[in-house]
């Protein structure tokens, strides 16, 4: 079951309102790379694994990322201030002006509502961890274009911590793909010479060759914060 | 923050894998009137509410929903059974056998992924709180339709239990909105006589009369439960 | 069937273009609360209702919608002005530029194109008149957004007067549900002691207390204008 | 305004209930070639058009076509009958038995919701012309699919009625194209010699030649039915 | 098979980086009359169809607006320029400065994500020619409001060829459909007397009459390209 | 540009229709980790690509995925045999029954439309890469899925050819990423104590202690088939 604290994960401010970054950051509460869909990822991953080390890292994983979601939706929150003013201040997705009352909302930057498209769950956990690595990946992306364009130092800490903590996510998953690596969709590793095979599609450019396909495995070393 | 708790809210079981009864069941899992639609909702809305007492309501009746989503997502996990069988199976949805390897997925009982269009969230407590009456009552309604066509008695437990909660979140939800009746949009209450037509477009037929606006407000009696 | 009478419900005007207006008018033609959703609601729930008061009440309220529908459409068309011009226009969605020729479109104001996922239908009466009591709570709510951003005299009015139509049918859609209150969802109202409990899930803060579940019934005086 | 006639256009009825024969006509009230579809984009269409002609066009099939929808609906509600029954019943969308207690839904037969992707403006009329011909040539090809799996002899009469309706419409906007073909997209028709090139980038095969661009029209001789 | 090519069917070029014009732009990328829209109808069209001519003609077309939707893309590509920079440049969507890091995406101009929902396949050949007939229609009218609002030379000739290829493809497929006028949907036209009727549902206006239903059929003279 | 040569990448066959099958397999024409979807991100990557390596690398494979596309679609082909008959055949989408006549569908096993939601793009080659391995693998898994669950010997030795190049491709995108690997989202790699947290948020459970982030690396040796 879910329990709810109402501290925040982090605490957030804002140096002032501003509905324009308001709306950039409306990506990550309800974008294809936001907190939202981190935490439902990992949450419905978590549903069927029967491995209790990586069910309880989704699930410490997913509960994090809800509260991110919500340290995003207070920002969003203090952002957007307190007048309608759909005039003056957006690019970009207007709900939140028109519809929610100057409520952080569950759409991306444009408007388009979240949707369970954007959630990869496949029951084996090579394929979802690698899910999860790629997702951890693309959230620190956004969070470095989010970071260039806006320039509000509260914001930009939060920006920061949530960023760091995206890799710290990602390093885990990493671990944990690198301990099941012998099971699940890799087990059983058997391939044809078909997989050796390049097929040089796009002319004229020759870089690469024929692969050698092996599972999926990090170098991904253990250092000193063992 | 959100914590999790690997103890269910109420504990579930089943008489037996059917994957049927499973794919029925995604419809409160990933649906238009599902858990998880209900606890986004709830939360959702409580991101810019002032009031601590709704604020609270919203948070407490939002996590208990993400409670009840853990809980439809295990029963559909054991009803899923053990073996991939899309052809013996189900009506509806068939992602679960060809996509997600057996897992609970965030879609409806005919594979719709879901979506935020479900949430309803206008920054007036008014109108959403009225929306969450609406939504547990069709909870209600849609639970009472899977009890009426699912036979294994230990799921009729769990949709009685979840069924009876939605009862007592309707309550709730209604007698807050009995303590606000005079805020929100239902403040400044002021209509004109355009409020007080009746266009009688569909003919032959009329039954009901030109009407009396007022905000609206629950005939919502206390009883010996305090 | 349906017949159309090109006269409108109510005459609509400008004071002049303002394709900004226009793109924020354009939530109440194809969002989630305007006036499409409303009509197309009451109409789909009219399919398969059996009691003729109500099947009448929602056929004589969807057609209004749909008038109301043109009424917001011809306000969009005659705001688009002749130009397109989407540099110095448009916050919000652009397809009224690029793609639909200054027509008025069929999505809200941030483009998102209309879906039925904003329709509720449970074919349980209650249900579906708790639906339209909060959908036309939260019209009501999005027309005032819009009434306190837009500053033309004639535009207003007709907000005014689409504002005061919502407060109408809400009016009647709660007398309806008092009329049927012991029928539907609301027949054979047993409830376990489940339903009395309360989850303290978020915390701190406890505000309500175990609820006393009971049938939804409205407090709806009829007044003056029987 | 739009005003509705309780009495259908055409009576329509069935042999028996027959839930699969439901499943599959869904198709045509919530589906992409639907009446739903037909009768919202002529009618959006006929928004911002100054024709009167083309105008009063649009609006006549347009309502006719919510008066189709109508039909299909109820069809709907009869074969759907009496008892919530998915596992002996539906191939396709499950909706109906579990979400929408046996309502016609606006949705596909597989279960996706309508949505305003499936309609057509541009604001241009040769454009929309075109348009609606290719919308009521593809209605026409899905109700002979319904046909041939239908075994339904009232339906298949409503079925035939509504197929020969598509035929009429499709006459009247090939009509109604001849009589502006020098206006709208194909004013000013001027092209360069682009547009006589021919591309044979799918090899082997070359079976056309390079075109003749000419501003479309129809061959539609008008006969005795003046 | 698809083979690649990475030089452009036309080359393109701009002025200079305008991110507002690559707003634009996007709507012919990823919106319902977009190249990757006529490329994906048209092949998948192709994967059904026996004709041998009508099949290589889907397939010379589909692969030449996979072309075409490469040249948007480099043209969107080179507009965007060098900096993220959300709010000096772009009406519409603003996922290519927050979530695509100036990348072209698969989208239209306000941000809604390419679906196949824009793609009609009936498996009939005069429905689907129509549809293209149709679709090529609207694809050139979207190209015509982008040319009057974008004021770049180099981006102007890439619209007018693309424009021009919108023309050919539309002549080609009324050729073929005159071809095959006696086939598919159009193949034993019998219809009945209900087919010959006219309902004038919108009042006040009748300005057409009853039809004469015949299959379609262009009046498509071959010229002196031959 | 793109071309095509009506030559299939490699020759399939299947031993008897089965609509059942044909159902299945649509998950990979049109669903989340089909070939449509490969293609398509692949493609849409290397828009803006300036590596030439990574760039000739992207569209060689998204190529090859059309390619895959093609043999899939005419595999559904194929097993949807010679007629109309949703009764007997079909669990999941029945839309080849009633809509596209027998055609294969840009949409997955249970009718949803393939959407662009589907497409991971973030002009960040660390990011794109690590989309691309998790894409490679999820649909691995699928075509594992589908090999078990359809018995048709024909069928099968396509499916293991789509997977075997899978493999070649997962290889290739490793590869490529350990090339690459200190520039892009791995460039600059500092990270903050923040970084080096663990959040045990699920309880009862700890499993996995703090991490220590290092930039992904694939521990990826090239063997014998250089």
């Amino acid at each position: 079951m879910f329990k709810h604290d109402k501290k925040l994960l982090r605490e957030v401010k804002v140096e002032k309102p501003n509905p324009q970054y308001a709306a950039m950051l409306q990506e990550q509460l309800g974008g294809p790379n936001g907190e939202l869909k981190a935490g439902l990822q990992y949450i419905s991953q978590s549903f069927r694994i029967k491995d209790p080390a990586i069910k309880d890292l989704f699930l410490d994983i997913g509960s994090e990322e809800l509260g991110h979601m919500e340290m995003v939706a207070e920002t969003i929150n203090l952002l957007n201030g307190h007048d309608l003013d759909v005039q003056n201040a957006t690019v970009g997705q207007i709900e939140t002006h028109v519809l929610g009352g100057l409520s952080p909302m569950l759409a991306n930057a444009s408007g388009e509502p979240w949707t369970a498209n954007y959630v990869n769950v496949t029951g084996d956990l090579a394929a979802d961890l690698l899910s999860n690595i790629a997702a951890e990946q693309r959230a620190k992306v956004v969070y470095e274009y989010l970071y260039r364009q806006i320039n509000d130092q509260y914001v930009r800490e939060t920006i920061d911590f949530l960023l760091n903590r995206e890799e710290a996510h990602n390093a885990l998953f990493r671990e944990a793909l690198n301990n099941i690596k012998d099971t699940a969709s890799n087990r059983d590793f058997g391939v044809t010479e078909d997989s050796k095979l390049y097929f040089d599609l796009s002319t004229p450019g020759k870089h690469f060759d024929a692969p050698n396909p092996t599972p999926p495995s990090f170098d991904n070393p253990r250092g000193p914060s063992h």
